[in-house]
């Protein structure tokens, strides 16, 4: 059983190696035999603190604590509903719901607030996405759906696309893939929406090869995976707009540049970027972004019970 | 104990009458043996997604899957919170949700939407309430209601009131009622507010009768049950509003109108439609409207068992 | 065990000092024999209803509920999602959530509105705050860790300070000293934020000594526990705030008239009105409030199953 080298989770780069196998080894486990987990974390009780909503997130660390026979208290929209509309910090929160639950993930719309939350909580505290920060447990279960769909996790191409400067989900995966070997990455965005340097100098460091590129067409052929996100259109003007519509897009027309044995990811959900008609979606098997949801729920089974599984 | 002939309940057409009186007979049970029950569910979890929050419709769905033994997680403004926003599709939501969950209840303010979600599940997905579309569970418990309160179905004279046009609870109901004998429709509402050509349609088809009406106290004395609905003020202007104002109110006058074995009927919440002191609500026995809302837990309880209860 | 002598818990003054003492006993006991507790309440059900959002004081609630096994069900913000917006009454929603559920803990932004839902429920109702009303499990909280700060109840002097005119919490706790030995109390606030007369009156009926103070230099030596609000600085005009301003405020400073075996309180969160360093906060053993926080839990679980445990 894989237990965390580490009592909270905030960031995707605590992750080594040894801790990520130990964590799939438990996911596929849990997947296979759901009966021999659904007591590992009985009496234990998840408080799930969203100041950002989302359901899917959500759902998916209280289903997982569920699976695993803990109990759930929710919070869907914190920031209006809470405390802190009374000027109530993060750290006071995390203080006295930290001294009743066993553990608390915390989605936040500023960076770093979940750190200092982590900072004075009694009970372990995991990052469910902190403004334009990160989203390691996104980053977690995207390494985890490689693994399984690549039957292994070094030695490969990933292409990540779309709007790669405010993504928090691509730069947790890009930490993330620092720690394997022979992995090469391109990033596919148009010009002002560019991955920022703070990660480039960190994959440099690393010693992970990178390239820039803002043509999908020439890229797709070239890869083992496809890591799509959304353009997020509400953030740019018109011209902006422009330089990104249509470019980056997955239709039946592209697809057909992606390799046979290579596989599409995309943290969901999708919006224009993806384009292909519901029977293609079910039944290509390059098609890997529903099976990707699926498996975040395993793999936060495994996070959870690392984290909150100790003193059972 | 039933098992249901369908794998999603989308609307009340699909109950057929041997069904029907398999859920009332679990849901008698179920009440007066509830410990018998308390684990029939255990391990499994419903997801509750309203897109439209009504708390009493998701708590009586919430705590049917409590009292028999399973989990819930919930999320009570779908529209705002989820990802919805962010312009996912109902259907990848459910895609989603479902592959985590064993059940999904579904609130939606379009109709239509939790049909198309129920195509795309792997779980089961019950209509809580689409839209002007349908709100299949209310007409259970109202049949279930009907049936208790009379020992037995077939044969009686019904009155619908209040604003037919867009009351889907209402639809439903008259939708289930034309599986039954003998039964007799009156639909009385101010002129703008009838019942919709669909619904009459489909009447006519399975040989209910049906008439309307636009007087409440010509119509009261005659009837077996008088089903009652909110006249929803804020959709009229004040001509519309001046037609149907104090016409269609039960209050200590017209109460006398009714039949000393008549039952009254709501959906709860109840306005101005109804207007009778709270000693005479709780002590007159034609008042079935609470009694009808607690119908719902056990109605909900036997529904979801027949639906999830499959391979526990 | 302390098996409530009333059904419902809507006001501070219904506690008795032979009940407070049984809950206290229970709730040291609660602390350190979790797993004694852990089935007491199971297969009971309890709902919050929360028409003003406090997410902690639900989850203090609901955590609560958990640990002694039972099951919860959660709307945070009823004023908002639920039937109220159709003109639903509170009377009727605890009519019926109450039929469904165990019992119900209710937050209101009307002052009785509580008590109205507590005279039709089935199920026993809890007043988690009612408007301007009051707070009381907030209130039993503070007497359990003055119990616990001090050992014992009877004779201390204790300042409460900041807006007196519209805190709920300060009005709850000064009902509830009301029943205790030789205790006095200074209330410390500007002029237009004093006590409200009817709790003087009470306070005079029950022998309680107390006096008023504008100076909290002045107060601070003499006490024994300081139990500090905030300034709700948006209920007030410039030229009334200019007279609350930087007095009422516990710094480091301030915080040196405090007596060595006094003991700070607060009902959290707070504001400027605590404006101490993170470390003094941690280790001056006089700062109690986080320890206060926490004893809301158990004096909850002690709460709830003196309410609920009867008939399991």
């Amino acid at each position: 059983m894989g237990i965390a080298p580490f009592r909270h989770f905030i960031e995707s780069q605590q992750l080594d190696r040894e801790f990520l196998f130990s964590l799939f080894r438990d996911a596929d486990d849990m997947r296979s035999n759901p009966k021999k987990y659904s007591g590992s974390l009985e009496r234990k009780i998840l408080a799930t603190i969203f100041y950002e909503p989302s359901t899917r997130t959500r759902f998916s660390f209280e289903i997982a604590m569920l699976r695993l026979g803990g109990q759930v208290v929710s919070t869907e929209n914190a920031r209006e509903f809470s405390s802190a509309v009374k000027g109530e910090s993060i750290e006071d929160t995390a203080r006295i719901v930290g001294a009743y639950a066993d553990g608390i993930v915390i989605r936040h719309h500023e960076e770093g607030a979940v750190r200092r939350a982590s900072e004075v909580s009694p009970a372990p505290v995991i990052n469910g996405g902190d403004g334009k920060g990160q989203h390691p447990s996104q980053a977690l279960l995207d390494v985890y759906t490689i693994y399984r769909e690549r039957d292994w996790l070094d030695s490969f191409k990933i292409a990540m696309v779309g709007d790669l400067a405010s993504g928090r989900t691509v730069r947790s995966l890009a930490y993330l893939l620092g720690k394997f070997n022979d992995v090469s990455i391109t990033f596919v965005s148009p010009p002002h929406l560019r991955m920022g340097d703070d990660i480039k100098g960190y994959l440099k460091k690393h010693g992970v090869e990178f390239s820039e590129s803002e043509s999908l067409a020439e890229t797709l052929p070239e890869m083992d995976i496809i890591y799509m996100t959304r353009i997020q259109k509400e953030r740019m003007n018109a011209a902006e707009y422009a330089l990104a519509k249509g470019k980056f897009v997955i239709n039946e027309k592209t697809l057909q540049l992606i390799r046979k044995d290579a596989r599409l990811l995309h943290p969901l959900p999708h919006g224009e970027e993806i384009d292909l008609p519901l029977e293609v979606e079910r039944k290509d098997p390059r098609i890997a972004y529903f099976r990707q949801a699926e498996n975040g729920l395993y793999i936060r089974m495994a996070l959870l019970r690392s984290l909150l599984g100790g003193n059972s």
